[in-house]
């Protein structure tokens, strides 16, 4: 881990400016690890993550924490409470990346963790919550493509059929673990319990151009959109692409090109909606060849349920109509979906409080992206504080940008919310 | 290869039916090599494709060939004549296969050239002309994706920077055929001249409809459709699926939508015109990344260039205008282009006549398809049998079909052609 260069004010606080530079400097050392010889790819259980797993859990002992690697993946670091019967506060995100990632997109909040704990445990800070920063070993879902496995498994959500569900090379879940060294038949045991946790907190980049356009450091989010994901599987024929005539085809990547325009018209209509193909296939594919089947994936979000919902409604009706007119089979496979999440409005209060105490403007706004904290939802109270991006806001490629000064202030901002917190409790 | 179970009739010609059930047990024989567990996929210079050039070669030896793999990978077998300066009549068809491929395509041609090579030259029958039978070693364009290596090298029109073209694992064309101990500083030695050649003729599954619809077996090639084949690049910009709106998107697959649905539109306002786009890639795809880039084939011919070139131009205008209202970038690169090829009078002549002399009906049609006898168009005169297909004329399937009936009938009518041929010669 960077070295730590902690300078105190006269309150023994931390000075503007001391968490900044470690925060960018760890996440570029991160993303020396990748799955690719260009770029930052670092899937589920990949040789890049295994060793990313291992720095993080070293970086933690550094920082006096008690640490472990647990039976997803996920990296825990605790700042033990004295205090019988503590319950414990989750400062968490991930550390997994999509392909061709940025370097601060799940890291940046684990790291601000990491760093948070160190000072407090350097400092030997009494606290009567345990406090965990936890680094989730999945939330992106690219390689089997489930979301959330290493948040679902610390939150009892993990669905043990996912353990058959396989990777694009045909390998399963449960035998990627196995592999890894790590034990599939352990998993239910992570599961913490509600009456364990004292609140969940994640510090998370933006991914999105509303502080930038705020000319705001940072922000509270007040809800994360509900995410339902799909696979879709078109069928058609095949056949040589210069002797079947125009009007004779089954081509599955027509049928698949109605769908791409589908979703795009129907979820441009209401705003605060958004639909996404992301992954498509056409499997066994040649220039000269028509194509027979086709593969997508379909992401639709909504920070209201109800708009999501009947988007979905619409765009069934929208395929079984692309289904009838071209006389292909359209298949439709829900393979996730979360509800929209309201953050907890107490932890949202300490959070705008430190973000006034530290002469910024507190500002609320809704997270279009699902984050690991949906999965706390229901268990534990749960806040998120974004931390402006720069570059427009662009996220999930290497163009994705923190400034030190940022990355600082959430630093700061959540310490000084845990601390609250605290004093609240004691 | 399959046992010879030859019956002469009186006149010591073939009696029917002792090629056809040959030519199909050959073509499952060769269909037993494949780069993949489940199905028929034989890429240029794969370890199946390696086996096939072999068992090939070993076959046109046991046929009393004088048989060699030559510096492309092409399967050559001369049934030589003995007569000073004779030129050379070649029958060739291609051994690679598309992914998950039928077992005829191509392959017919080359086992059927090499039985009625067989007979010719254990009946020693002298013929005026060298007869050559050529598997050539690749035509699909599925790899590198090029096109015609196995021919365009024979003919001379092999093109030296194809050898820097790199598959989808980065190997370049020049590595791969090192690594299969081909020689490609030799490729150009194998050009035939012109003066040596006395003609070609390929024997090849229909591919489509047309006989099967005539009730026909066979047919003869009146022209070849032209190729074009293009590498279409989408750029737009990658974001994170749930944080940018859809009205701040530019999306490189939903813009590879509207270039699907442009190809499919404009190629279906004109018959004998089709326009196809077989692959698709978006690199590094996740469901929760907004595609940054796309990445398509796109295949247009027609029996008529001009009609095709007309297609191509508004196809490139319908592009510009894709690109204007999505702010995106669409590079379109030339892979290949082949003109329409009119086939030979004469050598129509001779297949027409031989199958009414076997009591069948002549019947002409063009081919959509492209074969190695493009390759040869302008420089010797050159021919096509279609053989019937079932299933509706599925090809590029492993639903592709052909009866040894069929099988047979295209057998004894390329033998009576090259005999009325050597008789003319004569």
């Amino acid at each position: 881990m960077p070295a730590d260069r902690t300078l105190s004010d006269d309150r023994g606080l931390p000075l503007p400016g001391m968490f900044g530079d470690r925060i960018i400097d760890a996440a570029n050392s991160l993303a020396r690890w990748s799955d690719s010889a260009d770029g930052l790819s670092c899937t589920y259980l990949g040789p890049a993550h295994r060793a990313v797993a291992g720095e993080l859990c070293a970086w933690m002992k550094q920082a006096g924490l008690q640490a472990y690697i647990d039976g997803v993946g996920n990296v825990v670091g605790r700042h033990a409470s004295a205090r019988p019967n503590a319950k414990t506060l989750v400062i968490g995100s991930h550390y997994d990346t999509v392909l061709n990632a940025g370097r601060y997109d799940g890291r940046l909040g684990i790291v601000t963790g990491l760093l948070v704990a160190e000072h407090l445990a350097k400092a030997a800070v009494a606290l009567p919550f345990h406090l965990d920063v936890i680094g989730f070993s999945e939330e992106e879902g690219v390689r089997f493509p489930l979301p959330y496995i290493g948040s679902a498994a610390l939150t009892g959500r993990f669905d043990p059929q996912w353990l058959e569900r396989s990777d694009a090379d045909g390998v399963t879940l449960s035998t990627a673990m196995r592999n890894a060294d790590l034990d599939p038949d352990a998993i239910s045991t992570l599961a913490r319990k509600r009456e364990d946790l004292a609140g969940y907190i994640e510090v998370h980049i933006e991914q999105g151009p509303i502080l930038l356009h705020e000319n705001l450091p940072l922000g509270v989010v007040s809800s994360i959109a509900g995410a339902a994901r799909f696979a879709i599987t078109i069928t058609g024929d095949a056949g040589h692409a210069g002797t079947v005539p125009m009007a004779l085809r089954r081509d599955a990547l027509a049928a698949a090109a109605d769908v791409i325009l589908l979703v795009e018209q129907r979820c441009a209509t209401v705003s605060r909606l958004v639909g996404t193909i992301g992954q498509i296939l056409v499997p066994n594919a040649a220039s000269n060849v028509i194509p027979g089947r086709c593969d997508l994936s379909l992401d639709v979000r909504a920070a209201d349920d109800h708009v999501r919902d009947a988007a979905i409604e619409d765009l069934r009706a929208g395929m079984a109509d692309i289904q009838r007119r071209r006389k292909v089979t359209i298949e439709i496979k829900e393979h996730s979906c979360t509800p929209a999440v309201a953050c907890s409005q107490q932890l949202r209060k300490h959070l705008d409080q430190a973000i006034a105490d530290a002469g910024m403007k507190p500002f609320a706004l809704d997270s279009g992206a699902g984050h690991d904290a949906v999965m706390f939802d229901g268990l534990t109270e749960v806040a998120m504080l974004f931390v402006r991006c720069g570059n427009g806001g662009i996220s999930h490629s290497p163009r994705e940008t923190v400034t030190p000064q940022d990355a600082d202030a959430g630093a700061r901002v959540l310490l000084q919310a845990i601390l609250a917190l605290a004093a609240e409790a004691n």
